[in-house]
């Protein structure tokens, strides 16, 4: 199979090919770059050298129709949503890795993201590609809204606990640390060595756009209208993702049977791999690999569930479930091309 | 005047040389270290060749009572406690880094570190060093526990608003994150450079000793018992402390109106910094320096006041309050000493 | 095939077992530690839970005869020599990547090593494995000296130019910058986080136990006796090698010529990059995978070759080459299960 | 004495208003930004939000010299030659962190840095700053030429050994390593965290600005024409730099001598420490002080003297040097308001 990857220069896309290249049903990869149409990856990639030699393309919808089965999107905000349509209408699956496609409301979006998303029309044939929750939906579409970093781990985390109503749906807080490498390649005071090395910060507190996409998610699973306090912070490393949640616990439950509940939750989900009791995950044990491990502590004095959940925000948190998602879709093994062992140290 | 420190060879008393080094009313500075008396202090930290050239001695209190007018305890937990009542006794004034003094009961000291402590009596002539807040006992005591990092930055953080009953005294979640230099000089897997680089963890979950110390004070400035949950975690730093302080607002209040309460209360103290309400502080802008640097953030969705409060953990959050405190019990100008800027980038 | 791992709970033992669980003729691997024998390993590395459940085992050279075709050898510096010889005369092929068989010369290992390994006669059948160099020879022997990492990357770097003479012999300088993971697991203060985070140290000087291997590799390859000033450097990160080599130019050639000169030398071998003149390789460029990136640059104005080598020190310097020397040794192609894309960023 | 700061928002120019704001002799500092003119200095660099409020102004020769009794130009390349020679005619001293005043030769300047500079005869007006080896030249002018940071380290490392004839003028190599803070505040893909971070890269091979500075001074002070090999490295650091330098001992000396050469040398120089033979200084035992603390060793195989040289690049490297000159010029103690400890860790 042929795909593309429209937006080749992002820190998304070059993870994507790194999973594309060796995968086992994937025989080519178009690049396609915007900014930097006619230039060799190579150049913008050095590590890539006698691994990629293409040089990206510009970016046609008729062509890419032509040429692949699928394309990915690693774009910035409020680009995919003009061209996944009709590539979807043309029969060529798109994987969307930004946020066009995770609200189901034009305006909410325009709300949070500050910029325009496609229409209520067309965000409705949207499939959220949260794999392991989403899997027979993901089977069945053509489009996959591929879901944020903070989602993921938020998410996988939480659900488990409030779909069998271990824990109370209001008050939720989630604290998000992350690596530098979440916030793309693109040139900010934000990311620069010096400020940020040695260096912590909270940043986009009560704004930040994973807040509606976790809310629309918590809320479908639960039938619910969850609202959740989100606060995300920037840490000095370059990859990884831990949201520590803080949740009331709402019945009389043992530590030991809440680990129970969410190994049986995603009992068969080779990615999520639950830890015992007391153990939890640091961001460096699944670093490189799409593993999301979490970890669950209950504070008996003040009746709280904390859960740790930790994934490689460029993996699992976007590239890595991807992959995943394009595996499901296609009716392939979902492991197919995702096996690699965390790298530690 | 000459001082001494007791457990020269961490990182807390290497940290006081530097501030007694070039303090304008100490004229000598004697090194007390247990495990490495008769060593050079040089050969145990090069960077301080040329500017501190003595061999560490053995701890004699008899000695230090004729030597020195006061002395610094920079020592593991449990073994000031054998040796401060004895030198405040003979008038020497005594600050305390380490925890022995800061709970008010040894039952509660040996439940939460698991070692024992001094007896309640003794005890209960410790000032708690927390400078802004314990000023007026500070000046009138020879005996300071001077408190915690996360105390220190919690603490400083949360009476404000909870003084003033901006927010509500349950379900206070307090996440904190930390340098690796909290820990310690002494080896173990958890200060591993190729363990912690590129990684986060979160460590002693509801068990933290800090627990006990924040819920103290909390409850003794307010006159009710409050409970927090506080969930620290490793980041990959050597330097800098953050709590992220999520609680729930009492009354309609504005931001505006927060910021000056905080204004207001922190009026003459020029160690705490108030942001302008939405700007966050990072753990960065406070490296090197005795500043605690409290932001603001209401979250109108759910309800919340957010604060984020950053020290350096060596410094506002041990040895720099430490010379504060000094300078308090002494009389003296409490920023003697203490003018470094922060060191950036 | 079934292969065992000696020194389990080191960092060359879980970069090898990270290979090794993906690698397509590998159907079992068996993890002995001595010191922690009977524990389950994904309890000393939890990133490997799911993915290794095995307690690991009690050292027996007999039992390992009967059990596997071939053991690794991942064991502090005077271990492996104790045991290769008899599994290597059962049959079982050892890669040892320990030093104990680089050296030719029982004497010199204890000179350099300060303690003891095998005798003579049983270093003389070992096999260098630096495996572009010695491939016909690795092909034929049942006992590998793997390469240490220094070696490796000042090897292929220094070769083509020494063996075409277009540098001298005399005053190669060779400048070494690792990160830290290249010191163990094992504990001390050199590795604390706090110590070498924000820090850069030259170690060793003049003493460093891989300068009498790359001189013994480099005067077998040039029949001159050659010697070589070598200089290391640890540099805050976890992975990564660069070795920045000085030589002399011997005669007019120009800096094209040169880079064709080392294309040609490295033809058909994958894993060793020849960069563009002028294009210096970054050690990330390399982060987690089997390449060697070989920069060139000439100083006209000194008339000096300046040779920028950079690897991954736990993968190309260590298990990578190991895995690449199994391959070669039965038969196999060498790049099998080492088809990782660089992780960047 | 009232000084003003040109360039005000570089962490050239923060790193000079932290030093100069606790200086005993300096009252006011005026803060100069072209491109931030009128904006507030905390806006730009928060961390000294309560130490530092004024806004920003614009350049105009005029009012400094109306105004200030001095001025430091922390600017990019090819902009103060444009305003010094003006202020220094009115009688305002200026000490330039640039590189315009440090080359001899306005032809050689344009051949290394693309730009321009002053006129030969502006060029002759300026002192070198390097405070140990002109110090009476400084005392003297009202233009100093603020040496670079890799100059700083390598000039004061090799001096004392070429002007002792310990090593030979030929074949010296200078392999130097420094954190991303030299390459200051503006952005780059260089200084991204996500591309720094556990990396390692060679820059400017052959081509740096600093070459023709180090050799112009080696020269001077040996009165021969020195060529030397400089190759600097960027590294996962923000401050601190390392010069390792291999030149060819030229006479029968023994390491012992060679030390005590450099004490002699360095006699009463506070700020360079000279280390015990075989220990080699690490760069954070300088940081964030105006130490240059230098090591050294022999190597009796190839009859080499290693060198091992270390400062803040930000400290001794330009601010710190720059007070340094300051003082000296205006006849005070040279160590006024420079008596910071390195911060360690």
């Amino acid at each position: 199979m042929k795909v593309a990857i429209v937006g080749g220069t992002g820190y998304g896309a070059v993870e994507l090919i790194r999973f594309l290249e060796r995968h086992p049903n994937i025989k080519e990869i178009k690049i396609v770059s915007h900014s930097q149409a006619g230039k060799a990856f190579e150049e913008a990639y050095p590590h890539m050298t006698q691994i990629v030699s293409q040089h990206m393309s510009a970016l046609s919808i008729e062509e890419l129709a032509n040429e692949v089965e699928g394309v990915f999107f690693a774009t910035p905000s409020s680009v995919s949503y003009k061209y996944v349509p009709a590539l979807v209408d043309k029969g060529v699956f798109c994987i969307d890795l930004s946020g066009d496609f995770r609200l189901a409301d034009p305006e909410q979006y325009e709300q949070w993201y500050g910029t325009k998303t496609a229409a209520k029309v067309d965000l409705a044939k949207a499939v959220y590609g949260l794999s392991e929750l989403y899997h027979q939906q993901i089977k069945a579409t053509k489009l996959v809204a591929n879901p944020g970093c903070y989602p993921t781990a938020t998410l996988l985390a939480l659900l488990p606990a409030l779909e069998h109503k271990v824990i109370k749906e209001t008050g939720i807080i989630i604290d998000g640390k992350t690596g530098v490498s979440g916030a793309g390649r693109s040139m900010s005071l934000a990311v620069h060595f010096s400020e940020m090395n040695e260096n912590t910060r909270a940043y986009n507190v009560c704004q930040h756009k994973h807040i509606p996409e976790i809310e629309r998610y918590l809320s479908d699973r639960t039938n619910k209208e969850i609202q959740i306090n989100f606060t995300p912070h920037i840490i000095p490393m370059t990859r990884g993702l831990m949201a520590t949640i803080y949740a009331d616990l709402q019945e009389l439950i043992t530590a030991e049977e809440i680990e129970q509940l969410y190994r049986d939750y995603y009992q068969g989900h080779t990615f999520v791999r639950i830890r015992p009791i007391g153990q939890l995950p640091a961001t460096k044990e699944v670093y490189g690999s799409n593993y999301c491990d979490i970890g669950l502590q209950v504070d008996r004095r003040t009746n709280k569930l904390i859960i740790v959940s930790v994934i490689d925000n460029l993996v699992k948190g976007a590239a890595g479930q991807a992959i995943q998602n394009m595996n499901i879709l296609n009716g392939w093994d979902e492991q197919l091309g995702l096996n690699d062992v965390p790298i530690y140290p």
